[in-house]
């Protein structure tokens, strides 16, 4: 990673190890239990590794903005289900999702294995890390997965004029007989909302497609697009994968909505 | 069912019965076992129905061309595999799809209450029907479904050249509580072939984004596009869910790849 601070410019460059330190030493010091650090800090060194800042210690902010938040429990302990069966579920006891895949995944593994095919469930959790992660954990077991969560609403469906879904990411891993598996991992949103932010700070203006003003109107001015929607990506068709989101990581398995 | 014919204009209409008594009629006449000619039959009316033209008695002559395929095997009878567990497998014999899936849905059905998810694995099947039949016939079984299914090679993954991919629909259905389910179908290339084969018929430019030309390189002649590859809805996440139906419904369950 490298750092760029004040004036004169200087580089602080870190080896991955120091990445995951740091990462584990702030999140411990604002009250998250040694586990619950140890899990978001692994996926967050690996959006550093992979390059993908927009998911490494840049998160680190919004992580500890979630860690305040009043439903959020910094010590929770996930509780891997004992029942049988193809579907697992696991209950992040309001803690980062994070936590509660890598408690499940040896079971999830046995269960896939036993089955042919197996569902993980997480309830109650917070989720603000890279999906891609995840399935790359899977893949190393030789699983093919498909990983899918609601967010906070932020996205109007095609033809609506206010926010309704999440930016509703999917990932799906396919592990290869060599090599890195194939993996992708994207928001359902035409862009990242940090792409609209970015905009804003530069005072560039965006281009069509991205959002919609607050009266549902297209806009290529980020402060309008920010007070109104963000778009999905493909029209019709990414609003119906995202309303699929919705519903799989929603209702299906009796948690929230964006 | 409205068709045109001649000059004068000659309306003819059909009512849904009708319709599905003129494609068991047409499919038999050529060959169709009664079996495989029903199933299909009831595909092609539900087009109509919804008002689907593109599904409807449209196909016909497509079903037909399949019919004559070496490979197909006008009176197959699927044979649902009798091993137990989440996962169902259904030889086509070389057959069409729908009548593997009407076979075996009382079993999947069955499983998917059983065990809480399951999937349908339809091998050696000719697939040339709409998709969102077949999410509605689960729906109303109150499962929530996914379908994906291949296809011949026409599409370009982004930033390739040559076609790949198949136009690889996906369908989605969510049974509701009273009234018709939620259900989508859709190809994930930008629009069907039969759209670009209109604007060729009508000698129309098309829409930047929905092929490109044998070198690979945007186009809005038909013929152009007709001669390269279609593109993708969504750009390179439209196109890395296609990815995504290639791997699950083609080697996963070691079947052809489009």
């Amino acid at each position: 990673m490298t750092q760029k601070t004040g004036n004169p410019v200087e580089l602080v460059t870190y080896t991955l190890d120091e990445v995951h330190s740091l990462c584990f030493r702030i999140l411990t010091q604002h009250g998250l239990s040694e586990s619950q650090a140890e899990a978001m800090s692994k996926v967050l060194t690996a959006g550093e590794r992979d390059e993908c800042r927009s998911h490494g210690v840049y998160r680190i902010p919004g992580c500890l903005k979630t860690v305040k938040s009043p439903k959020f429990l910094p010590d929770a302990l996930p509780e891997v289900s004992s029942s049988k069966g193809p579907v697992l579920r696991v209950d992040a006891k309001y803690g980062f999702s994070c936590l509660a895949l890598e408690m499940a995944t040896p079971e999830l593994v046995a269960r896939t294995n036993e089955f042919g095919l197996s569902a993980l469930v997480i309830n109650n959790c917070f989720h603000t890390s890279a999906l891609w992660y995840e399935v790359e954990e899977l893949a190393k077991h030789d699983l093919v997965s498909l990983a899918l969560g609601p967010s906070l609403r932020s996205v109007a469906p095609a033809g609506g004029v206010k926010p309704l879904f999440g930016t509703n990411p999917m990932a799906f891993g396919w592990p290869r007989p060599s090599g890195d598996p194939y993996v992708f991992d994207f928001a359902t949103s035409e862009v990242a909302r940090g792409e609209i932010e970015l905009h804003r700070q530069n005072a560039k203006a965006m281009p069509l497609g991205w959002a919609i003003d607050k009266n549902g109107d297209p806009t290529t001015d980020p402060v309008a697009g920010l007070a109104g929607a963000m778009l999905t990506f493909g029209g019709h068709k990414g609003s119906a994968i995202s309303t699929m989101i919705e519903l799989l990581a929603g209702p299906l398995i009796n948690d929230m909505m964006s």
